[in-house]
């Protein structure tokens, strides 16, 4: 059996403002289409059902995770989507799933990739991908996906091929034991690779099948191999979330080609012809958007007089642009980045200096998607906020209760059904209701059409942890729920 | 008497985004004190008391102007606020001025002065004006400010001297006759007329008596004399608006300069030793601000890295920039700029194009100053929009009735009494009240604190110009006042 793992790890600092903390660069669409980690299950699905992919995210970004997967509204069983209690690398991710699989299918293939690049042509990607499960099927060995390398890029890793495994034929590609895995190298090595024709990019991508890759995990990390089978033994017990715990506690803070790879004398590499990219910053985009006649990429509300070579994302707001040469401007509701090309790969430190700062800019946008909708706040002040609540057809917020602000609703689309304590009240559009400080209250959407309701909340205290649920459709916040958003969550 | 004039007419298109058609340059800081209005009052008042100074407005800048006066809160009368009918260059504005005060006294003394230029020291200045006026009282002649230029300006106008008439002397400026008006030079000539020392910066500042000014208007502009008298002569009648009106309508579109002192033979000029500063653009903010170690001028909610003689104006969003040289960079609301300092004077172009577009971020900022107070838009969308309305303490808005839509407050600061209909309520903060179709309703502050009330519109028509008055504290909107908003604001 295949499975594809696709890694959703990302901090999502390198695209900042369009990325934040809780909305990573695999949420993005960076392309003008769907986003990244939606483009990602697309490509795969023709070979893997939906199923069987397994998408490893950190706790942050589980809801919004599930929210792509809602939105591509596939029919059949649902994507897994394995909330990771911490971050750690790779290799741990890698692990737990190869675990996880082998408890039922020792030999299930797992395909994995990262959830952020974009690949094509389809077709090509189709046949390799097939290809290296089917190698990795039958072959005790780890299988790399090596991107055939088109320019002397400093950017990636590369792997140095070995002695060939086997030769092209029709429709198959080449594929090579690796000699050896070279980091970022510099530009005149970058080009010796390129004529050398013994260096591929290192993409990431692998195949492998489960005892296999716990096999060299024993071999090569014994310590973690340990903790790694008490968590597995632990599967379905009542231990199994404080063990993962426990692993993600003890994990190495390391990926699987350093981990592993590196160590391993059973690793394969196939050689990928395919045009596959890791837009790694903003100034990246020129190799992936349509330019004007100018060399300018434009988005959004822009207006763009005598400019060069410019990245320009707009948004609802107005920008105006004029005289500029080779910057990267992206505007967003509450930030702007305004960033010389050269230097995008420093957005990384205005998001330390807005975190320094403890701005919320680097965490989250001022639009917030939750289970049952979004929220975006319109403004606030002083024992003040004005939200603007859109609530999904069908989907409700929990039955809560605050005990520092009072909530006043105005319905401008759709119909709510409200519930105030015991009564039950259906609110049409222009007509309203006052929700007192420590009255339970719930907002339904029993409709057809989104409900949107703007709300003004009045009180001290006017945080999203103060909140006490008394039920939620979306088992947030309650005990049991291991994997649960942190504390404070809106429902 | 002596008679301060200030000329506040100004487009607002060359600080935009920061200005807009409705909010120009003088209304700005950007010294980052008070406005450019503000500080041309405060300069001339130890010499001419605010009642006797006349400000020169055209109809859409009277509110923010009469808010200015407000917000100094000074004793005594107010400045007077003259609103011209229409823009009309300068000549015109000086010519009713002059024949509306001729009329009780000939030998008013006018003192004439733009209201966005940035002039110290005060002391020198102040010297000057008394200088001047004095002339001005005794002298059958116009007074020119010239400036003695301390670079090879392009930008300005200079005055040719001709014969000294007085030498300088304790305290005194030397004076002039004018030998010619010359128009912006190029280079060359520019930095001959620095070595030459016979030219001066023509200021725009001017003195005069009413008398002598209208008698020169006979000789050299009869046509519009005539039509000046025949409104002068009916001022106090009923005749009066439709007659500046008609004045207006029939006045050549012609400065001061050109129509009038370029023509005459009696126009002397006071060679003025002043740091004057007629800031034209975003690039010229260099003159005039402070600048960190790196040349950077940095205001509001910035983030720096790595930045060369750059304008960074942040407002409440997070504005960051990395690795830029020598670019404007304002954010607003709803509009960012960012430009190279070398293409300011194109921010015109910005204007134009966003007028050719329909949008509305040409004439207005998100915030409205009206005489009660101000609001923000907070959210539109189809059919609703969400403002936030502060009522400044003892202020009321209209009362007034809406066709097409209904609104919806809550109370988020403050006290409000409202009328609805012939009722009386008073609402408190975290109350909420329902202000149905073609209900006449009022807001007022009875209060001592200002009232922020969150108001939400609902209809399927929600421009301003909904409204129907029945009265009104601040005369607009009627018949009688001639000088009244354009239709459709928001009482």
């Amino acid at each position: 059996m295949w499975f594809g793992i696709i890694m959703a790890g990302g901090s999502g600092t390198r695209f900042w403002p369009l990325s934040r903390e809780l909305y990573p660069k695999q949420f993005l669409s960076l392309d003008g289409g769907s986003s990244l980690l939606q483009g990602t299950i697309d490509r795969v699905m023709p070979l893997i059902p939906q199923e069987r992919l397994w998408i490893m995210v950190g706790p942050k970004h589980e809801a919004e995770t599930r929210r792509v997967l809602r939105l591509a509204e596939r029919e059949g069983l649902p994507a897994k989507v394995f909330v990771e209690p911490q971050s750690k690398n790779t290799l741990t991710p890698l692990a737990v799933a190869a675990a996880c699989l082998a408890r039922t299918d020792p030999e299930a293939v797992l395909a994995v990739m990262a959830s952020d690049h974009l690949i094509a042509p389809q077709e090509k990607f189709l046949a390799l991908l097939k290809q290296a499960c089917s190698i990795a099927e039958k072959q005790d060995v780890i299988l790399t996906f090596g991107v055939l390398p088109t320019r002397p890029e400093t950017g990636f890793g590369y792997i140095e091929l070995g002695e060939v495994v086997r030769d092209e034929s029709a429709g198959l590609s080449p594929v090579f034991r690796v000699k050896n895995f070279v980091e970022k190298p510099d530009r005149e090595r970058a080009e010796s690779y390129i004529s050398g024709k013994r260096h591929l990019w290192n993409s990431g991508m692998l195949a492998f099948r489960a005892r296999v890759f716990l096999d060299e995990l024993l071999q090569h990390q014994p310590e973690f191999h340990k903790t790694l089978r008490a968590y597995a033994d632990a599967i379905g017990t009542k231990e199994e979330n404080s063990l993962l715990k426990e692993l993600y506690a003890k994990a190495p803070q390391t990926s699987v080609d350093y981990g592993l790879l590196e160590k391993s004398k059973n690793v394969w590499t196939i050689s990928a012809d395919l045009d596959w990219k890791d837009v790694g910053s903003w100034s990246a985009l020129d190799d992936i958007a349509e330019k004007d006649e100018s060399g300018n990429i434009l988005r959004g509300n822009v207006v763009s007089l005598h400019n060069r070579n410019c990245i320009l994302y707009g948004d609802k707001r107005i920008l105006a642009t004029i005289g500029l040469k080779d910057l990267v401007i992206v505007d967003t509701d509450d930030a702007t980045l305004v960033c010389h090309k050269d230097e995008a790969q420093k957005v990384r430190d205005v998001v330390n200096e807005l975190k320094n700062r403890n701005r919320v800019e680097a965490q989250e946008h001022r639009t917030t998607h939750r289970p049952w909708g979004h929220y975006t706040i319109l403004d606030q002040g002083p024992n003040y906020k004005i939200k603007n609540v859109t609530v999904n057809p069908r989907a409700r917020l929990s039955y809560q209760m605050h005990l520092h602000r009072s909530e006043h609703w105005v319905v401008i689309a759709g119909t709510a059904r409200i519930t105030l304590e015991d009564q039950e009240i259906f609110l049409h559009v222009n007509q309203s209701i006052d929700i007192p400080k420590t009255t339970r209250h719930r907002i339904e959407n029993p409709g057809k059409v989104p409900l949107v309701i703007i709300e003004v909340q009045n009180g001290e205290y006017l945080e999203e942890d103060d909140i006490i649920r008394f039920s939620d459709d979306y088992q947030r916040q309650t005990e049991e729920t291991r994997t649960g958003p942190a504390a404070g969550e809106k429902s």
